[in-house]
């Protein structure tokens, strides 16, 4: 028996969102981006992703996706070799298996006879590329368009998407509602970020609502913004210096499954916080600008000269150092502007096949007609 | 299943003191040494103490202490700023905190009409400051006097007290064991300690009991001293060469709630074994002098010249050594010195408010006026 | 509650034979090689062998081994010291146990009178020493003669042992699964191993059973070679360069509890794949070879000029590197080659002691006698 502190506070509790609470590992049947088109080629790349191990491969320009286990042993299908066009062999015993489909086409150290054969699927992924990043679908049933799940924006002619892609620690959901959050933004990045050197956000903004939808996104509005207080008993807050300018309000608007977008004047900035385990998200920045040959060339400079270094890294360094101090389990005590907090989690009960159980049962029917599903096919030879 | 090897060896089993075997992480209601007095200053510092962390930290000349997690997302306090004299700021959202009652003074982001401003409180612990220390009451009532906890030797007038404060591996018992052990000494000390290269103790000490209290100091006695015996069927033992004194019978005293001390001719030293959590503690070796200013100066030489490091580094890593081989589970099966251990076993059951509950709660009875404790101040204004 | 993956994978299930499943720490009652005689000297070597923590250590050219744990409060024995020559110290308090019984003979700090003495003894193991190498029996009831567990060609006269000890990750089981398997030498070890440079194995062998039984040893058959095939709808494997000569057959053998023997044209190589603990075990490669002085000289340049960089580093780190990615809990769907190893499991349940309690209770019958067992020798003087 070892004795509690006697700290009382009231603890995070997630149950009157019981989707949300259950979604540790982010929310299936949605398209997720998984990483540059550029990254995929020949070579096996291993990604974990809502909790499966994931190896994508190129080949003769298409990328195919297979869960990254062999059904003889378990060893990684990602460490195997490829022995046949259109197929990729376990590095163990030479289990070969069809990269579109995931049938087991030959067991090479079984002979060509091998009863196993065709009997037997390692799960596959649909595999979409858009804006020079591939997208998986991670679903129960059939994907829908890739389209309904990207921002328009991204795939739009004439445009430039740069960014960064990198693996945090947290697990997403705080991740994501630190990007939806109001306040931190008011606070967090006041001090010490170089992107707010010239110019402060206001004190706060009152809200009457967490968000107002507007197709998939759902934005914070701002019915009411407090440039500077006076605090009773303590003096007035924000102090602005005479380089400040004050910044703009909230134009920050979230989706499901988990991703944010900020409209700037020069770019729109997109986000993803993706669960990799329940512990660590990947964290996708990327700048989406349009224009002619020459606008996207000049940006493209001016983000490897400095926005990256001042925005991507050191600005959002800042959120990363608060969602990695934020323990798996504590205390919560939720202030008016967390409103946009609880909308999101409220937006979340809805997310895609989480509330209809019968719409996914019948989309589970053109599985198999889908040929994307991992499935016994039949009996095994060997038992 | 997995098949246990089949050794069998009696285990250790405290269910003999139910209190000292629930005290894993120490006895609450007692002061404790935090760190030097010198070391906090306007930054805040971080401490673990009994599984509480703390985060200690000095406004115009005195010391204060919160629980160090805001009670808004759980964010540690000690990564935070300060935007009002008397307050600190929660780093993530401003959320600020008076730093003597704990009370929500202003959630900043928030702006000045804030509803949950003085609804809520962060836990606070009363802190006093002797001898060039920072104590800490860690309790659910209000404080003894300081003094109480304190060796009178430590806050006489012309006193030096030098010393190491390190935290170590180990669970606190077993260091605070080790040290009121008397037969260790006789055996672990006896090789390898530069200390003892002109010295030796006696091979063996017999005692009638474990221990004789002298005010909240428990001594261990000595009826018998073996210098040296013929051990049937083996030899003679210990070994005394010409250049080895004969050094004197224990001078060794422990008391709640972990504390120790040996007199030797010039000091007194002075040691906590302080939980930090159930698997580490911290060590305070302290040596205490008292005198003319020049007798203090000499000593403060000698100390940094070879003191501390022959003894507080390689004399008292001998114990570290063996506090860190102690298994957590394992076997145990005491003999006749260890009388010294089970006298300290059974002191522990009567530490302070671990055998008298309606006391506790008596005193308990004056928390709202002692304005140390956290409590839930009132409603909270967004559920 | 956190949303499983939904791919859905036959995962391992050793139910069918219990021994085996029970067995992560591997079969008791045999006898196991520790390390190379020459390692063990008058300084403690401390092993981990199926779980259990053994100090072994060499006196008057005689190697003993006691259970690595001081009954009195559980500090390492291998960090104690010599007082008495037959004995040894715990280097706490100098509890002195006998090498040979493990009987206490003293507790050197209670004195020449101690009443615990001859009361308690640690649990020692029997050990022997064949072919440059320790043995030492794990077991419940006196030891079968080390001969019946150990390879009759180990301890021929003019034998030369050369080889390498290892810890490696990974249940015992995986690696000698590993070992015995005939279908992964046929594709893991085809490309990359420098071994191979100039031989092929062929492509696949048909067994009409996994083993057939020679004294201890099972032996892999081979009703049917295939050296190289038309796979339906992929085309031909594996490719033959003219460079490649074939490889003979299988002349792979196995027994318990865990030791490997391969017959090459010059030598024999024997493995064990001993327990350490559930996750990791001892690796012994040896080869063994028979023959006038000059001939063993000749082997011995050879083994450290090449063969044991070729064949023990970098062909069989390409084994460790399967066994280390098996998953602990993961998929298994075995095929027609798998015979072998469903016929060793099935060659597990008959190990020594597992199916006959009767038999092993009646050899407990010994213990006394035999003296190497660890036992309550009378009442403790301090309860």
């Amino acid at each position: 028996m070892i004795k509690q502190s006697r700290v009382e506070m009231r603890q995070r509790d997630l149950s009157t969102w019981p989707h949300y609470d259950a979604a540790a590992l982010g929310f299936r049947n949605y398209w997720y981006p998984v990483t540059w088109s550029r990254r995929i080629g020949r070579r096996p790349v291993a990604v974990q992703l809502l909790g499966d191990r994931i190896m994508f491969r190129r080949e003769q320009g298409k990328v195919y996706a297979l869960y990254d286990q062999c059904l003889h042993r378990g060893i990684p299908l990602s460490v195997g070799r490829q022995e046949f066009p259109g197929t990729w062999s376990c590095r163990y015993h030479g289990w070969t298996y069809d990269l579109q489909t995931g049938v087991l086409r030959a067991a090479l150290t079984d002979g060509p006879e091998s009863a196993i054969c065709n009997k037997v699927a390692v799960k596959t992924y649909p595999v979409e590329e858009r804006a020079g990043l591939v997208f998986v679908w991670l679903g129960d049933g059939p994907p829908v368009p890739v389209e309904e799940d990207l921002p328009e924006d991204l795939i739009e002619p004439d445009t430039l998407v740069v960014g960064r892609i990198t693996v945090r620690k947290g697990n997403w959901r705080y991740a994501t509602e630190n990007g939806y959050d109001e306040a931190h933004s008011h606070y967090l990045h006041r001090y010490g970020a170089l992107m707010m050197l010239f110019s402060r956000n206001p004190g706060w903004i009152v809200s009457r609502n967490g968000g107002t939808m507007n197709g998939p996104w759902m934005s914070r509005t701002a019915d009411e913004v407090g440039v500077v207080g006076d605090f009773p008993g303590l003096g007035r807050w924000p102090k602005f210096r005479f380089w400040h300018r004050l910044r703009g309000g909230p134009r920050v608007a979230v989706r499901l499954p988990s991703s944010l977008r900020v409209a700037y004047p020069k770019y729109t900035h997109y986000t993803w916080y993706e669960p990799v385990d329940t512990d660590h998200h990947r964290y996708f920045q990327l700048m989406v600008v349009h224009g002619s040959w020459l606008r996207r060339a000049m940006f493209w400079l001016t983000y490897w000269l400095y926005r990256r270094w001042i925005f991507h890294v050191q600005f959002n360094n800042q959120d990363a150092w608060m969602v990695e101090l934020m323990p798996e389990t504590g205390p919560e005590r939720l202030f008016r502007p967390d409103a946009s907090i609880t909308a999101w989690r409220r937006l979340c009960e809805q997310a895609r096949g989480e509330n209809d159980a019968e719409a996914l049962l019948e989309r589970g029917g053109h599985v198999a007609e889908g040929g994307a599903e991992s499935a016994e096919i039949g009996a095994i030879a060997h038992a």
